[in-house]
């Protein structure tokens, strides 16, 4: 049976040096790191690209939120697309070396993003999230439904720690996303391996 | 004599409806149509080029601001690069279908933009400008030095009215830029006309 996969996604409330000393540490134990820092310019971005890159984050590890530009030239693995960002299928067409992500929060999103050749999917929230304040949360039924009827894979996002991720993996995603479960615990390695414990125990 | 260039750079002030009206009366007697949105999403922004197509402006008189991969998404002519974005260089290496412009300040600014790639800079303000509420304009003269030392095109750009344009085209720029002076014009396709008849009678 394959491991469940980890994304961590940066929250916009880290500093530079917090965000890179964090990312430096954990790349190797996890599957991903999306850069989700909407209030910074390309240029911002950018630099913080460069700087990951010099304290060892692999290309092959990141990800950029909506700046397909920005991460095109930074060559990373992939951009991960929201509602406010440009098509799906655009994308594709234009940056055929990018992996595509798409964030979204129904079945239909999620089958619009499948037939616009996403290779994956975000979707939820799944539990009540800090994130998402007032905003109700999906749930494992809408999790497992959208999973059942895709057949790219779902990783669930939204309120996970470490003792959901056993239920979610059940209800047939193929990993889970974090954000400030791992940017504002106290010990972000101790966090990522909690997580990656019950990842790797699916289906024990 | 060459005439000197016009580009007419948006505001984000504009309903899309406004924005579009205008533009489809404008274009054919403008050099280029910078889409400066910057409130807007990069889909919002995508949206708003489709619909500047199925209105007739052609690509070739579309520039975008910042966004260098909705601009190649959509197949424009071309990038208006500012500070705060991607370093001119690797958009040049990463998009070479773009034509590439960059927003300027200063004589250093355009010689390292020159050297970087860039095909033509905005300079500016030349005059006081609403849009630079308290920050001093850098003058006729600034503008003839930067003019004098660069290899590339020279737009000038800030506060300029028809009367100015012949000081400005003397002082050796290739063009101006405007925003307000047409988008908020009673008449924009007049004060686009008003401009260009200036232009045209550049060193008379």
């Amino acid at each position: 049976m394959k491991n469940g996969k980890l994304h961590v996604i940066t929250n916009g409330k880290q500093s530079n040096d917090k965000l890179i000393n964090i990312a430096k540490i954990i790349h190797p134990f996890i599957d991903a790191i999306h850069i989700r820092e909407k209030a910074k310019t390309a240029q911002q971005i950018y630099h913080l690209v460069q700087q990951l890159y010099k304290n060892g984050v692999p290309s092959s590890k990141l990800i950029i939120n909506d700046r397909v530009d920005v991460a095109q030239v930074c060559k990373v693995k992939g951009v991960q697309l929201a509602y406010h960002s440009l098509p799906v299928q655009e994308v594709k067409d234009s940056f055929p070396s990018l992996q595509v992500g798409c964030s979204c929060h129904s079945l239909e999103e999620g089958g619009r993003a499948q037939r616009n050749g996403a290779q994956y999917i975000l979707f939820g929230h799944i539990f009540t999230s800090n994130s998402k304040p007032g905003v109700p949360p999906k749930g494992l039924k809408a999790l497992s439904r959208v999973s059942r009827q895709l057949d790219i894979p779902v990783i669930a996002i939204g309120g996970i720690t470490p003792k959901h991720v056993s239920q979610v993996m059940k209800a047939g995603a193929s990993g889970i996303a974090v954000m400030s479960g791992v940017w504002e615990a106290r010990d972000p390695l101790n966090a990522v391996q909690s997580y990656k414990k019950h990842l790797i125990d699916r289906g024990s």
